[in-house]
């Protein structure tokens, strides 16, 4: 038996709300037995659903945060929202950690502002597993903060680090920063300047990355400022859709094709498994108190149930608990003022 | 007849020179009658070479600039290396472009120092052709100007712009930001700046473009500063390579999946071929008086052939000549120092 944990789920998050993420949530609850749900929704969605699922109890809520919305705005104005409300019962202790595949700017926006920041972490960011073929990467920031300073980057570094080693399970995990060549040296004025505090203040930093080290796994992590690895994030998106969609032209050109694709087909599926951002459901923001996973806006209810299981063992880890003990207290760099920064992210 | 144009060539440039580079300059010289070359490199290289092959020119050299010496120190200390040499040659008046797939970083510093700025060009910018199955996508910078200010973009895409339409064909190009989110407020305070700027200055910019819209071909140009540019740009080469390595593998894994893979061979290699980097056969850093194009350190003989066209094309079609018209008086910018910038590359 595992630790009982508690969870708010925003049932409006992502493209296919409300009925992917109800799917979702029954999935995940079937699969784990100490799970408790609360369900942040519209009366006619969550309570019915409620009603029928053990260990779910609905939220009513009667506002809803669109995709296109202004982040902070929305999260300021908008006080009984889904997401709103699922980070606020985080906050007030009913629940330990918050789902949702809707907006990500107003997911990290509410997070910050109602959960808060972990004392001394300057910026909260966000940290994404990039699907692979050859092995999980993990990216941070990749889009909680547009503007960062080299300093930000070490605590991206310490907090990403904690989430490789608990969540994805690799030992002492290999840091790099995302630059424009390998030598120590290379880069704008700001990646030099980051690499000197990351070289000074990270042990498993082992240097510069580049993009093409990505995806074929060279690094466990790749540590950047939140405009790049956003850009990165969505280039690789849109580099494997494009070639996935050019390879099924191929294979329907003709008959001769369409029988050779069928003998490739189960391993051409596997790979676009490797590849899908499903996996893990969804990026945590790192540094606020609780957990806080923000899924894909395409999310389908696998990806939903993924990201509950993700939540779930982000709060079993005791992932955030660990960067208040570390990475917090380990900062030399110069608190920001608080509830600044985030919420730059474009909805991924 | 086209008209005649007369190039230098670095015979030392690339992983695999001389005997590629010597490979893709008998070619080009074979198909383009009006080609003069004058091959740069060793003597025991270029002489026997260009004994052998008609309108082909020995310029023998004495020194080499590899892939890991600082750009500008090398070609500060290394006068008489095929890099230098090259560009001071079109720098005389002797040749009209120069063609390298040696170091990017060394090479835009010699086109920068010796070749010189046009004038009212604020900084020579990376412009490159990335390969995508839907069609070709240009963009700049990808790696001149690690650091850039927000108006050095207005020119890159009127740089790019003429690229476009006089090398890709393209008429009236639609130019976008490389940003996080599609709305016109989205981005870094860098991002919001050039957005502002471009929208004011370039009629035929269109707005923000994302990471996921460059290989679709959703635009024509991606305008952004060489830093996100040149992580983009190997991002998108490490992402196509470990897929297409990872469909081999799925192709080997037994005697059906080999023979299915026999019937989509011939679409495959299509494929890979719409992806790869040697059609253009390099990228021209525009900006700079006379010609001057970087191709890959892995190219191949037909990788360089196409880049030596690709050259004498941006010669004929007089590229540098429109900029200094068109782009350096329209600017509006105050003036850069002169000798400033470039050479912040990583070598692609």
């Amino acid at each position: 038996m595992s630790e009982q944990v508690t969870l708010t789920v925003d049932a409006l998050g992502g493209d296919h709300a409300p009925d992917v993420v109800l799917d979702g949530v029954a999935a995940a609850l079937s699969e784990d037995a100490d799970l408790h749900i609360l369900l942040c929704g519209p009366a006619e969605s969550v309570e019915p659903f409620a009603a029928q699922h053990d260990r779910c109890k609905a939220v009513a809520t009667t506002e809803f945060i669109a995709m296109d919305e202004h982040p902070a705005n929305a999260v300021r104005k908008k006080k009984d929202s889904s997401i709103v409300v699922g980070c606020r019962l985080v906050k007030e202790g009913e629940a330990q950690g918050f789902f949702s595949a809707g907006s990500t700017g107003a997911c990290l926006a509410a997070a910050t502002l109602v959960m808060g920041r972990i004392k001394g972490v300057s910026r909260p960011a966000l940290c994404t597993v990039i699907p692979s073929p050859a092995k999980p990467v993990v990216m941070c920031d990749v889009g909680a903060n547009a503007d960062c300073k080299p300093e930000y980057l070490v605590q991206f570094a310490q907090m990403a680090t904690i989430y490789t080693e608990k969540i994805i399970g690799i030992e002492n995990p290999k840091a790099v920063l995302l630059n424009i060549g390998e030598e120590d040296t290379k880069g704008s004025a700001f990646a030099q300047e980051a690499f000197s505090l990351l070289k000074e203040q990270v042990p498993n930093f082992v240097g510069n990355g580049e993009g093409s080290d990505i995806l074929p796994g060279n690094y466990d992590i790749f540590v950047t400022d939140g405009f790049t690895g956003n850009v990165c994030l969505k280039t690789i998106e849109g580099t494997s859709k494009t070639l996935f969609k050019a390879l099924k032209g191929i294979f329907y050109s003709n008959v001769f094709t369409k029988l050779g694709a069928l003998a490739i087909k189960g391993g051409l599926k596997d790979l676009m498994a490797q590849v899908s951002p499903d996996t893990y459901g969804g990026a945590p923001l790192l540094g606020v108190k609780g957990a806080c996973i923000v899924g894909h806006g395409s999310s389908n209810a696998t990806a939903v149930k993924n990201g509950i299981h993700t939540t779930a063992r982000i709060v079993r880890t005791k992932v955030s608990e660990t960067i208040a003990e570390t990475v917090a207290c380990k900062s030399s760099s110069k608190q920001a003022e608080p509830g600044q920064g985030s919420a730059d992210a474009g909805d991924r």
